[in-house]
């Protein structure tokens, strides 16, 4: 049988390990797939690069269009990035009947209902393993490996930026900002890493696994997000001292209300197998009612590791392009006429635990004051900690971890606490979970 | 579409909880596969426990034979175990063109060259998700996550049942046979638990991850499998003052000579996220050349884990059943016509490192005698911890970790060592791996 025809929209870096893997282990893929995998046809602007790349061995083009028109084509991977001309081709692509590939987790996360209604009609495949947690196969896990369970929720450390700062603020004391700047420098974090460090790349990823666990619609606008930038050392050390650590995490969960779709710094259990994912490694912690905790670990980013989930998406659509497209893996793990249309929540409406630090004078019944708020906003303490002021300072910290309890309640008590005549400042707010 | 029809095999703990999770998520499970998957038929010798179970909502037999002859059943599950009546039966089922679905990793093990060339020639799928780390997804993973990779090594512990005896070893600073009767006692070690502490079990998984990931045969006679049985606490608390935890591992390595197969008591660094993986869980960690180290983690044992995983190759079977049977996912991952004949090396040719503890009379020259014995031996020595005497002893031990070296060299030294005047008794060799 003839090889698969593949044809390459943009040769960065993900593009490039793609070209590579494949062609260091075409006889292996080859032996798996029962078929050849080519990629025939590469766009790139930089024509030059990209032949000097590819070595002279695919056509190169500067016009993806000729790429996406091209009738010998039978699978488009699109690696452009971005919701612009990305969505166009992706689009356009469907449009003559080849199958996509992307790991372009921006556009689908905003504007994966068209994408995938399209392709539905026109009975083609769009597969996206690369765009969530890099070369770890948690998109195939969580869409077929796990289909027997209703799944509760899934938990992932899924930005390696973020998670690669957070382990260095932990591990040298350092502030947000110097160990960003160290990041930038050892390439672990972008030139502009807003995406990154605000959580919109975790919230892109985490809307994506909302999706598929839970048979709803891509819903990226209702996510919550939030990023690091306003984590301190302060409270890392604190978390620590408490047993916890403070991990990035983009989180959904099924409540009997609805869905809860959200990306913060978040309190977990140091003794959890996840606390201990370093650097800029990823995982995803999955709970369903059959199978309970499972966890998915590995790097989430780079070149080889990216090319991993492309070239298996490759080998899937080629095995799956000669069933009943009725009865193919549905793109979001719900056949499309089975969607549900539960809402995701307001963040108000989130229950979670939290960790919270007030900046007091110390003086006595100032934590009286404090716990009363609490205690009338139907909030329970689960633990405390409480500081000695610093040498010649009149002012202390006082750390609380609360039970379960919706997010409104804290808000409200939180606005309560900062009104106190012996709080300082801000109260500072981080969730936590248990993760069990 | 009308539901897919299927047969179950033995309705005893996993035969339960698939019947149970199937019914309880039947909705959920429909509106991922496109169809209904219904068990309609279900043999087991206690009809009346069966009818029981099943609340008299499909027929019960106690021949096996009925449904695996029943024209009207789509899919066979068994769930009998062992390699008599149960190969009879899936090779029935084969031959009256169902497909099957085992959680048999016994059966599999021994006789999968078999079974897969029939199911092949029949044009049927055999899948085994629940064969290795119950609710894991681990085989998807192998033969299809990964598949862009050349997978280099597979390392997993794979048998709750060690896992929670040498955890309780570890925490309890107790010995084996204290610990084996609690974990009887708490129902994580079966009356006759030989298969689990002798690493029979483990090793079929490994023989079955080994197929998967290089594209070799099932050969379990090949595989070296050393149980936990001779492990004393002294040596799990010598590897923790080293910073090694001992783990029972499966593993399955690729190398220029060929393929290392082997089930033993293994020291792993302490900080590796493996090394953490305590109780009765499971976790496979996977060496890839493009993604490099993935980790899965769950639970490996269980009625509604297994099921989870029997349930999703239903699921697959039925998205699956109307591909082209040249372009399904294969059986082992890779094309039968694309097997590799790379053989499974035996145990003296295997590479690893060694942790070796020789009990020496406390006097002069002793540690120049082992040391000499190793240097001879080409051995490198990695580190290494003398212990003062006990109170009132002439004796006391060594222990040796070394750099990797092949094992008829460590034979050989370990011989040459047993055989010096100042050494008491055997030398305690356990293998260690540094699994980066």
């Amino acid at each position: 049988m003839k090889p698969i025809r593949v044809g390459l929209l943009g040769i960065g870096t993900v593009g490039a390990g793609t070209f590579n893997v494949l062609k260091r282990n075409q006889e292996e893929i080859r032996r798996r797939a029962g078929r050849g995998i080519e990629i025939v046809m590469v766009a790139d602007l930089d024509t030059a690069r990209a032949t000097e790349l590819t070595g002279g061995q695919c056509e190169v083009v500067n016009d993806a269009n000729l790429v996406v028109d091209n009738p010998d084509i039978d699978i488009v991977v699109e690696l452009i990035g971005g919701y612009g001309i990305a969505k166009t081709l992706v689009l356009k692509a469907i449009a003559n009947g080849k199958h996509v590939v992307t790991a372009n987790k921006a556009l689908l996360a905003l504007h994966g209902t068209e994408i995938f209604r399209a392709a539905q009609e026109k009975g083609v495949m769009v597969a996206f393993e690369a765009a969530v947690a890099g070369g770890i196969p948690i998109i195939k896990a969580l869409r077929e490996g796990l289909s027997a369970n209703r799944i509760e929720w899934v938990a992932g450390i899924i930005n390696g930026t973020t998670n690669f700062i957070l382990s260095e603020m932990r591990d040298q004391g350092l502030d947000f900002d110097t160990v960003l700047k160290e990041a930038q420098r050892l390439g672990y974090a972008e030139a502009d890493p807003t995406f990154d460090i605000e959580g919109v790349d975790a919230a892109h990823k985490a809307t994506l696994m909302s999706a598929i666990a839970f048979g709803i619609p891509v819903q990226f606008d209702r996510a919550h997000v939030e990023g690091i930038t306003k984590l301190s050392a302060t409270d890392i050390r604190y978390a620590e001292q408490l047993g916890y650590r403070i991990k990035l995490l983009g989180i959904a969960r099924r409540t009997a209300a609805g869905i809860e779709l959200r990306v913060h710094p978040t309190l977990i259990p140091a003794r959890r197998l996840i606390a201990n994912v370093e650097g800029a490694m990823n995982a995803v912690l999955v709970q369903g009612d059959a199978v309970g905790a499972t966890l998915y670990y590995g790097k989430g980013a780079g070149a080889e590791p990216t090319a991993s989930a492309v070239i298996a998406d490759l080998v899937d659509i080629t095995r799956l392009a000669t069933a009943d497209p009725e009865h193919r893996v549905p793109h979001l793990a719900f056949q499309p006429d089975a969607m549900s249309d539960i809402p995701v929540l307001p963040m108000s409406e989130v229950t979670t635990s939290y960790y919270l630090r007030v900046c007091v004078a110390d003086q006595l019944g100032v934590l009286a004051d404090i716990t009363r708020v609490l205690a009338d906003a139907t909030i329970s303490i689960d633990a405390m900690l409480q500081k000695e002021p610093d040498e010649g300072k009149d002012h202390t910290d006082i750390i609380l971890l609360t039970h379960q309890t919706q997010e409104k309640n804290v808000d409200a008590a939180i606005a309560r606490i900062e009104a106190l005549p012996t709080v300082q400042g801000k109260v500072t707010r981080i969730r936590l979970e248990q993760l069990a």
